[in-house]
């Protein structure tokens, strides 16, 4: 089975920064979104493959983990790994590193259900997310 | 002609305030959206009256003075006055005050139009809108 | 051991909504955080009062569970519980439901740390923090 | 004299996208301020830069037109220019373009002043501000 992730640099905006002098915590999901966007672009899973096929990916869970304070002047990397699973649900772990030293400074992980155009959740995978998973052998 | 108006307090949030410990100017324009949108459930012109009747209303202008800069511990108020116009246009007026002192902190002003559900622009007055004129007599 | 919390009415605001006219995920971050700043306001333990204790209390974990979308007509109420620990930490639930049924839409769990004004993390409650937790409880 | 501006390429953000389907209007700050980061990395102007001269340099001005919609399958460009003054200021004008066919979705103009650390206005351009005038001929 394929292990599916791409890298993301980051580049942090002065409004991103509270008055601790640090990234504002909500900001990551946002982070972990630019992520999923590039995954989405990268290996055809974007919103508007999603919405072409009938389907919206909401988000049922995510959590983040902050190791290490994010600084105005850091550019940092948040790597997205796609994580297999036989549940109807596409589930994602990240990583945002520093890669001046490779240190870790937050993790976090995600979890996204399918749901048909009248939010009706759709509890089998849709016909083209295994056509999808078959593609790329996960 | 009546002089249609309604205030609002703020809550300022920690994420709004930047790393020069003031609230960063972007967050302004949800301020005046606050305002917008109190105005439109006082007044039955919010978002989902509009949109009911088949029209959206982007800002097609958006400008504001910052004055003196808000802080965490302030709790301005914002203040969102109707300008009555012939154009097929909704234009509003909003100013922030600090209610210690009445200091003005900031104002603005914003330019709306109709679109219809195709994202075409519509040139004349929705009946709607020309009813809930004369209705308010603006 | 006395359980506290405090429950805050949310306002949606339109451009919380996405294009899946639901309320986007990440803007529940600062859902919680209008809780745990009510919560402060009520139990004096703000931001403003950490601070002026020479102390910061940044995120260590987050995270969510999005059991039913928001849209932009309701208007829910999020509760925060303050849950004590024996930890240099401070940890909170969340829950948001909606107060027409009763029906819970999401729920939450924080954590926070305490780091002096050098970024340093401590290790132990600052005496403060035990005042304060002496003084209701908990 | 020399004009002085860069082009900076948008990556438009699923969560930027509002019910409508178009980039919610308040977060063309954010891609203006993108710009003028751009722009300060690339003149020497960035915030680091001007608060390690003992200045913040908030905005008392900005202003939007909003001509066309930003989809989220767009990819605009953001044009900053440097507009020279001789007020203790720093002005410039935005521009938002679509590079497939160059039409322009929006414009944009800000103004911002010298405070120093205390929060007080200068009123006279810093020295370190006349010497970045000089060498850059503006």
């Amino acid at each position: 089975m394929a292990e599916l992730k791409i890298s993301v640099p980051l580049k942090i905006r002065f409004s991103e920064v509270d008055s601790m002098r640090i990234v504002w915590h909500g900001h990551y999901a946002t982070f972990f979104e630019d992520a999923r966007e590039a995954f989405g672009r990268q290996y055809g899973l974007g919103y508007l493959d999603v919405y072409g096929q009938g389907y919206y990916t909401p988000l049922v869970e995510l959590s983040a983990k902050y190791k290490k304070p994010i600084m105005y002047d850091m550019e940092p990397v948040v790597t997205i790994t796609y994580r297999p699973t036989d549940a109807a649900k596409i589930v994602f772990d990240y990583e945002i590193t520093d890669p001046r030293d490779g240190e870790v400074l937050a993790t976090g992980h995600s979890v996204q259900v399918f749901m048909d155009m009248d939010y009706r959740l759709v509890w089998a995978n849709p016909e083209f997310y295994e056509n999808w998973k078959r593609k790329w052998n996960v």
